[in-house]
């Protein structure tokens, strides 16, 4: 190709990929870089990051985020987010998923388990300290473990300096700039009002990542403190926490065109990353997950067929799995759609040039890139036995369980900075419950089929590819009668999908265990070699990949004569747009707004698309109180707006221009998914559901007057 | 339900589905009665009807529709109209609908198979002269006989008063009115332009019933006549046919919201059906059919699965199962959405009403609706035994054919006027070239899997509903060993799959038929007087049916006071509108027109969403001529107009204000289907080929610029 061609691309690129203002997930330390009084805010920004009483003190993470909307602790996220808590809490006789929950009273609120709520109290560069860790010449699998210790440790000097605090260190930069978060850390989160699964999953996985969408995914939760205002585990006499902020709800809603920004959590982004780095994602990770995903469905709607109950146990998994899968499927559209690997390697193209343009930088520099997709290629090169390994601990509940058994007895011995984060003092609880709920739902014949299918995938690897391990506990061959011989005698014979009997092992010491032998803690113990291996080639690759990404990101800013936002890493953001629709497809255009009457017609009665008949009753008589559109002339029920958003901004409070709540944000569109690799002006849209669907659905559905008074609205 | 709430629900109804102007299939003799003028027409509308060179003229129904561009009998319709005929000429070595097709000069093009054209050329209302022949206490059965028999008459004695014509009695409004139309009749038609099918058929089944759309859906075809003028069969000495009149293409296209018009040949509508009936076509016709395809269609592509060949024998026949499945589905889909059969009953219950405010209205109409839905229960009644015989001989291969040879041995010895039509001298050539045809795609596995399922469902009818002629034949009973043991022994023992053997079959009279055994003849003699019976129970329905129907257009006249519109059935009719988008749902706009850049973005290289790479080269350089549209940057593919259409408007000229060829009317939007039920200002939208892409693909794809010139454009 020769340069004008190239240079014609480039900008054909550009077209369909429009660098705009508005990209952007703005760690908080930017907030007062951005002019956002020139892009539509009235407040002054200091009132969102600055002051004592900050906007970002009303936003929560909850894993997800949420934000306070009272002065007692009230605060908002999305349906999905309490989902967990809200089917723990709930039992045949009240099954508050199916009814939907609402305390009418504080004494009735109920515990959301396994949910707690951080705030963003502080943040201090600790990059310098951090790196000091490093020595020259170090082995690449040393120098991320030295990092990882030296992070263990100014966490440990934090949280100890800041009793009830929790500490985090955040790496903004690859391997270049690490910031030390500190949080308030509330545990006592319970439920307050939650909509029947009708509304608050309307749409199921059917409307999962699409617009437009008519799903109420909203709910209301509290947070509670000791009487003396420090956080605190559950116990009645906790009292409501009261927040230095929370969100005044916009009286009049949002319209189209209108400013607004959100705050929240967002998750993992690769915007920095490279194109031999995107190449991998697009040619082997994702198809790879998206297929093996689509197998265990597949496996998992068969195994439910016959029996309902069968199928309620695998419906959350499924859920989960379906979510990933249809999100991998609408990233690999968008790669392509957009050529994104292409345009990344244009870039680099332009990179490599400016590198090789000074004799300094060529010296230093010039084979940065090739050095950084030789990792990528090692990468490649293991991925089939990387993966079979990672997805029989994954996927397989029984050596999940196993394996988590036998390395906490040996990872509980060493001093707590030395284990595996896992395994540490602060983390340790709810290591243990994710691995007991994960065994409620085991089942099996699936659990066995998948056990199967790995072990297979295990023989079928090329030669100077296999693992040895699995090789030699299979030293009998892998043919049909051996496998299915010491599968049944090995689910007959164990004890692992017991799980009073695996809480009880979760604490004992390497002899304990040996003294309660079974089949799956041999096999732990049996993979476990090949299990440290692979974690050290990890460790190694980083180590390998972090100063190169560091020398990248200066070298890039350098050349194109600007400074960049990290990418997204679980810390809070800022990013802000407009409410947009937009067009997927050629004489299409969706329009930003639906409605009650949308909700109505997409009603079938059946799952997920059924939808209780007061909603019915309440839309015959146009019972809409304050809450409709006039131009619309309905109950605007979901928004979209051209905001930069991931995974971890569900709940995210959408705020217009006067800092009020308008929205709360639960997904973005099929074609947004691609936002983890890029954002695009046309395509990149975020979903939220109106405040206006709230405040109605809470008043007139859910009869919750009250709550709507708490918030202010009268 | 008080009155007051009726009413109200009636508002409601009026406001789903207003009644517009534009709606309307108008007969031919309406047209001058229209104020189109008004509407926006800018010609005269006598030049569309009612001079020698009027633009009905330059209409021909070729089974479908089509348009003369020429003085030399060039004609346009769609792709899928000439898809036949195009595949009759293909070989293996020479795949014409694989790559398209061109005569380079009038020498090269090549017979169309199968394709006839007319063209309307006068008509006159017969009604007195068929009804004089219903004498009063007539049977219902007899009276329909009756009307058969005079409507035969009237054709045979004015197609011998016309010779080289071709005569139909068209019934219009049912019982009541019967027009005689008189047809040119060319028989002689070949093959002048057809796109490749990645064109002509882009977006394939999935597509289909769908907008946005993005298929080059035309062919250019010429008749031909003998060197005198006069109608003959395919000869090469024939001479172009010089058409009275021919449409003028616009030269600069169509834009949002302009004025259009359609001359076509609509099949059929049931707009004057009562609820009764449309009851029974949502409970009980169209969930039966829709589903029994889907068990055929499910069928054959199991067969297909292993066997490329034999999915190709398949495929023509998934495509007609498919397109009518999805119809039907998409008409279930909008009389539930616009509750259509609840809306008809409200309209009864007014008539009703007036009838009762009536003494002597009341006497001799009171039962009217009753007696009507009462024949619609008895059709609901012997349902399912009807579908089993009807589609006995209408899905298994061989029992079809059988049953053609057999009862033409018996018909084709009666007097000409008094056979079935299918084996009257004028139509047995057609009925035989069908037959035979349909055998080409025989495959005895699908064969015997239908004909076993059908017998099973005969098996499994209650008692009273049972065919006696199907229970008689199976008296050994209906065990699957006896079952698949008669299907061996006959499938292996037929001849009827030989399509020579057929043939020479069917000329033959009883004797010589009986002379050559056969299980499947066997079969259609046994199961003979059950299909007769069902016949007679059919004309009797028909008979009681048909002077209700008349009466009850008489009353709703009254009652309503004013005029309709006959249903479509397969005659000239006039159709206005604007070419417009819609919101086929919530939030989700359609604009009415489809571009060039969507063809390449919806490709995905592979069928139905292949795309010949030529198209992507024109598309980089923007080679698009003429045929920009400036607004758009591109070129318009498809296009989108709320006019009323039917099956059989495929292939109409969209023609605008000034007379002239804006696109080719090839499908209608999924919401439309219902139009055969009702039209809806909201959802009723046409499909057609924006003749600019039609150029575009002819002049730049195809390289035809001398078919531009013939057409007049320079």
């Amino acid at each position: 190709m020769n340069r004008k061609a190239a240079a014609l691309i480039l900008v054909g690129f550009l077209f369909a990929l429009p660098v705009s203002a508005d990209e952007g997930m703005y760690p908080i330390s930017e907030i007062l870089k951005l002019d956002l009084r020139s892009k539509g805010l009235e407040i002054d920004p200091a009132e969102i990051f600055a002051t004592d009483r900050s906007l970002i003190f009303a936003i929560v993470s909850v894993g997800a985020t949420g934000s306070f909307l009272s002065a007692d602790g009230l605060f908002i996220t999305n349906h999905h987010v309490a989902f967990g808590a809200v089917q723990a809490a709930s039992t045949k006789e009240k099954d508050y998923l199916r009814d939907g929950f609402l305390a009418a009273t504080r004494s009735e609120e109920i515990q959301a388990k396994g949910m707690t709520a951080r705030i963003t109290e502080s943040y201090r560069d600790v990059s310098g300290e951090v790196l000091s860790a490093v020595q020259p010449g170090m082995d690449f699998a040393v120098r991320t473990r030295a990092i990882e210790r030296r992070t263990k440790e100014i966490v440990a000097r934090t949280e100890k300096e800041n009793p009830g605090k929790r500490a985090e260190v955040a790496e903004m930069f690859t391997g270049k700039t690490y910031i030390l978060f500190i949080y308030t850390y509330l545990k006592d989160i319970r439920l307050v009002y939650v909509p029947p699964r009708s509304i608050g999953e309307f749409g199921g996985e059917e409307d999962n990542w699409m617009w437009p969408r008519h799903t109420g995914d909203f709910s209301f939760l509290r947070a509670y403190v000791a009487p003396d205002g420090s956080p605190a585990d559950f116990a009645p006499q906790n009292v409501p926490f009261r927040p230095k902020r929370f969100l005044r709800v916009a009286a009049r809603g949002v319209d189209e065109g209108d400013f607004v920004f959100l705050l929240g959590y967002p998750g993992r982004t690769y915007r920095h990353s490279t194109a031999s780095y995107l190449a991998f994602e697009e040619e082997v990770r994702m198809p790879y997950i998206a297929d093996w995903y689509a197998w265990q469905i597949d496996l998992m709607e068969k195994m439910g067929t016959e029996d309902r109950g069968v199928a309620l146990l695998h419906a959350a998994r499924i859920k989960g799995l379906a979510n990933t899968m249809k999100n991998y499927r609408g990233k690999l559209k968008g790669m392509k759609r957009l050529g994104l690997v292409e345009r990344r390697r244009q870039e680099e193209k332009g990179l490599q040039d400016f590198i090789a343009a000074d004799e300094k930088r060529k010296a230093q520099n010039g084979t940065i890139l090739n050095d950084m997709a030789a990792v990528y290629d090692e990468m490649r090169a293991g991925f089939d036995s990387e993966m079979v390994l990672e997805y029989l601990r994954g996927s397989v509940n029984l050596i999940g369980a196993a394996f988590t058994v036998y390395e906490a007895s040996l990872e509980r011995r060493k001093p707590d900075l030395e284990r595996e984060p896992a395994y540490m003092e602060r983390n340790f609880a709810q290591t243990k419950q994710r691995l007991l709920l994960s065994l409620r739902n085991f089942y099996e014949p699936t659990d066995k089929a998948i056990f199967k299918e790995l072990i297979l995938r295990a023989s079928g690897l090329k030669p100077g590819k296999r693992i040895k391990a699995v090789d030699e506990f299979f030293a009998g061959g892998f043919g049909e009668g051996t496998i299915a011989g010491f599968l049944d005698q090995a689910y007959k014979a164990t004890r692992m999908s017991d799980i009073q009997f695996v809480a009880g092992l979760l604490d004992k010491g390497a002899d304990e265990i040996a003294a309660n032998p079974d089949p799956f803690l041999d096999l732990a113990k049996a993979f476990y070699p090949a299990v440290l291996e692979l974690r050290e080639e990890q460790k190694a690759r980083r180590g390998a990949l972090d100063p190169l990404y560091a020398r990248l990101s200066d070298l890039k800013e350098l050349y194109l004569g600007k400074r960049f936002i990290p990418d997204a890493n679980n810390t809070l953001r800022l990013t802000y747009g407009r409410i947009k629709g937009y067009a997927p497809a050629d004489a299409v255009y969706y329009e930003p707004f639906t409605t009650l009457h949308g909700v109505l017609e997409k009603t079938t009665g059946r799952e997920p698309f059924n939808t209780p008949a007061a909603l019915f009753d309440l839309a015959r008589v146009r019972d809409f109180g304050r809450f409709e559109q006039p131009k619309l002339k309905d109950v605007p029920v979901c928004l979209l707006y051209d905001t930069d958003t991931t995974g971890g901004n569900s709940g995210s409070p959408v705020i217009n221009a006067r800092g009020e709540l308008v929205g709360v944000n639960f997904d973005r569109t099929y074609e947004a998914t691609i936002n983890d690799y890029a954002w695009s002006e046309e395509y990149s849209r975020s979903i939220g559901v109106d405040m206006r669907y709230v405040l109605w659905i809470t008043q007139k559905f859910g009869r919750a007057d009250f709550l709507l008074k708490e918030m202010g609205i009268d």
